[in-house]
């Protein structure tokens, strides 16, 4: 049973009632708690130490990923974080000055985004370090993955792939930019790629019950992308065949501790044996790039990428594809259009 | 550098805005989300294998300590439960039946409260399992720990101590009995007691700049502590003098995992070589109880006693004492007057 399949039968059957607008499923639960005008957004994540970090990392910027991971849930729901809760479990022989480098490196950026850090608890976790956050915020109505139509545009922000290289500790949480969307085009769905662009566009076909096509040279491969397959060719080799309907390697920046050894990160460069084929392939199914991948009507395409080349001049954003009514998730390159049947990471799978 | 004084250093200086009414330093924060006459409580808990629980626990009694203490939490300031989300972090041979089982407990007892359910994750946490809560509640304003006055009468519900032997698995938190005071009795000060009766009753002492004095003779102790105490006995002999001004036993029922071997539980009954000396001492120090501990002013005692036997005639409220301006806290019985200088259950102390 795999890390879904477990989540669908814990789920089945929850505990409910009517000040819940949206539960499980979607990147932030939804309520309604009686203030006019707004919704309350919910949200849960840890970290775990060897799992999504390194214990060679910057404190700092293990502190900012941990706040900054629920950050993105809660922008990706158009939302303005208001206060979270920090735990820290934490092994005997922890470090008091490297925690409170986490703290200060969370502290750091939940000042930039007006995040109140309102508590939280230590307890003891004695093999290694867990810091799992909880994250309040507030929107108008909270931008669903359900939402996506026949017809519409499917945009993503920045670049993609190869975050294991340093963006993983260090993405900004596109707070700011899922505002704008939410408050000046009416965004159909939205989902933070933290899974992987294929993995998380599956999440908004699945739950808007639609199907997508992607067209490859769109896809915004970042420089990391390009570098992680390079690091890989000089020790196996360049794959002569892309296959994409072959599975994507599962590996990403969330599976330090489920690799085996010779597909550990070492330092901060991944000796990874199973590191993916092509850039591409890297931008397609890597982890952790915290951008936003978003639909709106095809109508809607130009006059948002107008406006938001004038609001976020310095960030990208991207049209890659688009949705249909036919369900499945296919790619078109220029030798034609290929099914993919690829997962992002899985945990435990 | 113990727990408490972690937590400190952690929390000197913390991002904040204009929603936060109360942050760190109460059983839960306390928001303002603008709904009229309304405030948001909001809090995190985590249950670690091996230390807040043993793998051969019952799997449906763990989710219910997981959810209860939360509950118990919401409870301490006059909170009403309104959602949940919940990190379950598993190592990688974990049994589903098992967690399932888990989740079975935590929605009964959702179920029982009316709190939803509305998300959460799973992650991996290769040696132990860990569960982590969050709750958000409602008030009107949230009952503080700060609030104590001198002259104020001490309360107690239920009895105390021996949590241990299986009520920190099955304590039924006291939602209820928290909204009731809340609403119908000026209560200056709450606080759920987890860390032991005088460990938890310092919290209050500190927040409000007060001292306190228990009566030995009215701490409601529980057939478990004595229990406790005489599984003990034939062991180690029952020791001949209760030296109230050493360190009360620091050993509680989050101490499995910390305590050398010799002190672990065994099954369902402790062996404890530092188990305490009396059932009077494990009523004062063991932790988990999750019963509340409150304080109001002496005008109300009468009043607070003859209400409550009505609207709860199966559950004890006990006055154990009272407030009083000079800090410290001591403890008279027939011998004299003797300062405590005891601590519960510290963390990694």
């Amino acid at each position: 049973m795999n890390e879904f399949e477990l989540i669908a039968k814990l789920t089945a059957s929850l505990s409910s009632n009517p000040a819940v607008v949206t539960g499980v499923g979607d990147d932030c639960a939804v309520l309604d708690v009686g203030a006019p005008g707004r919704r309350l957004l919910f949200k849960t994540d840890a970290i775990v130490e060897g799992i999504h970090f390194l214990p060679t990392a910057d404190p700092r910027k293990i502190g900012h990923k941990a706040l900054g991971r629920c950050l993105s849930d809660i922008a990706a729901m158009g939302g303005r974080p208001l206060a979270a809760l920090i735990t820290l479990a934490l092994p005997s022989n922890f470090d008091v000055p490297f925690v409170s480098a986490i703290y200060d490196g969370m502290n750091a950026l939940a000042r930039r985004y007006g995040v109140a850090i309102v508590g939280g608890e230590t307890t003891t976790n004695p093999e290694r370090m867990l810091i799992s956050v909880s994250m309040l915020g507030e929107c108008s109505n909270g931008i669903l993955r359900s939402g996506a139509k026949s017809g519409d545009a499917i945009f993503v922000t920045g670049e993609l792939g190869g975050s294991i290289l340093g963006k993983h500790l260090e993405f900004e949480p596109r707070v700011a930019e899922g505002q704008w969307l939410a408050e000046h085009f009416p965004i159909h769905a939205m989902i933070d790629i933290s899974d992987g662009l294929v993995n998380d566009l599956r999440h908004i076909l699945k739950a808007s019950g639609v199907g997508a096509e992607l067209l490859a040279k769109s896809i915004p491969v970042s420089p990391a992308a390009r570098q992680r397959c390079s690091k890989v060719a000089p020790l196996w080799g360049r794959p002569p065949v892309c296959r994409f309907q072959e599975p994507l390697a599962p590996w990403t920046p969330t599976d330090f501790g489920a690799a085996p050894a010779h597909k550990r990160a070492c330092g901060s460069v991944p000796i990874n044996a199973s590191a993916p084929e092509t850039p591409l392939m890297a931008a397609l199914g890597d982890g952790e790039d915290f951008e936003l991948l978003l639909c709106v009507s095809g109508k809607q395409a130009v006059p948002l990428l107008d406006a938001w080349k004038k609001q976020f001049p310095a960030l990208r954003l991207t049209c890659i594809g688009k949705i249909r009514s036919e369900p499945g998730l296919s790619l078109r390159d220029k030798t034609g259009i290929h099914t993919l049947e690829s997962h992002g990471y899985v945990h435990f799978a």
